[in-house]
């Protein structure tokens, strides 16, 4: 499933050349993965009651266009990849005129949060990730 | 050459679970940059007055260790590659007993200022990639 | 003229108690005021172009509630004061519930771009502070 | 008792306009209150101990000069009241020309952490606050 979220570029989200900061993009796509799991009905307390937590391990993100204060942008997040206990999601935020503004793959891993290793997938997540 | 920067980690760089978040990993490898840049005599008045300015088009980062509060981390930053208008520096950031949080590689591309396209990286810069 | 703003408190802006930090607060008023200025026709390139720019000089302000990942909150902000160089907005935080998270005072004065020297308020602005 | 904490400005804590944004200071400050309460013995963890939890309820600050990337501040914190439930600490910012950059005054509650409301300032924190 893709999950679209719209926010607007704030103020003090703007760097000293007038664009959103690069460490700014993270965030952004991170409020987009939030909305992705609480839309797929897997909030941190869905998931913490199955006794795992996802980890992030790896981003790997493409800055394509600055953004603006005042900018209306789109975050996309949707599943792209599931191996055994980790898994990809393919994400972009473009502006309002319609432009790829960046795009990350980004990549986790689900561990057993008592003893913090790695964990299969548990099924719910997987069907949200295949679905 | 490869340049260090120490930091500690401010309560306010720690997110809901007690580490320091994804995103500000990033703010974190920004200042270990721009301590690059001005240690390699290549501060952004320098290279705007060369008439070009870097702008990062891509960050392949790994999240390796949690960082908590307090934490005094060293980052690492030294280049790898240098093509004609990009290259990519690699960063690496460090906890105080010695073990390696995060690493990742910036690439970035030399643009004109004047014309916002790309540019051969100036010599002086050239330099202090291959140098 | 009472101006507000809706926003929505996301993951990144909450800290290790799970509660938006003290200092988010104020970047909340900040945009809450650049919506001020901008309902008011009163954006940053209006006031340069009128040679001002105003700069804050204190805020006085109460935390009341705290505030979580998810909660819808509404910024109110109106101005309270016109001096001859300065001025005062009031601003409130009120979350979905309707209840008051926080409220500011914050002051500001109107200086000359040019000589970074106090100015008195030119007729534009106080129009809308007195409105 | 006064204490300091030395810090650098950051790229990534300047705004658009090329210096340190009003809510930044806001962070400086509550790392410059994190010290003192280190310093005096009185971690999270050692009041948590005592049942207790220190809550901002107001933040009083003046803006009196402009920091930027690169600037050497000093925090200095120290405490000037102490009620029955609430005291409040003196903060005060300069740069590394010893000019006062931002000063405030901080107001605490001590709450119980069962029950969340007010509850008399512990002894340990009170000999902190009057010695």
């Amino acid at each position: 499933m893709e999950v679209t979220l719209d926010i607007v570029v704030r103020s003090t989200e703007i760097d000293v050349n007038g664009h959103v900061n690069n460490a700014k993009y993270l965030e952004y796509f991170e409020w987009g993965r939030e909305e992705w799991y609480d839309q797929s009905g897997l909030s941190y307390d869905v998931l913490s009651a199955l006794g795992v937590q996802t980890v992030t391990v790896n981003i790997n993100i493409n800055y394509r266009k600055e953004c603006r204060q005042g900018d209306r942008l789109t975050i996309r997040s949707r599943p792209v990849k599931a191996g055994r206990t980790s898994f990809v999601l393919q994400q972009e935020l473009y502006n309002q005129a319609g432009e790829l503004c960046a795009d990350a793959q980004v990549t986790s891993v689900t561990i057993d949060i008592a003893s913090r290793t790695s964990h299969p997938i548990p099924e719910a997540l997987r069907n949200a990730l295949e679905g």
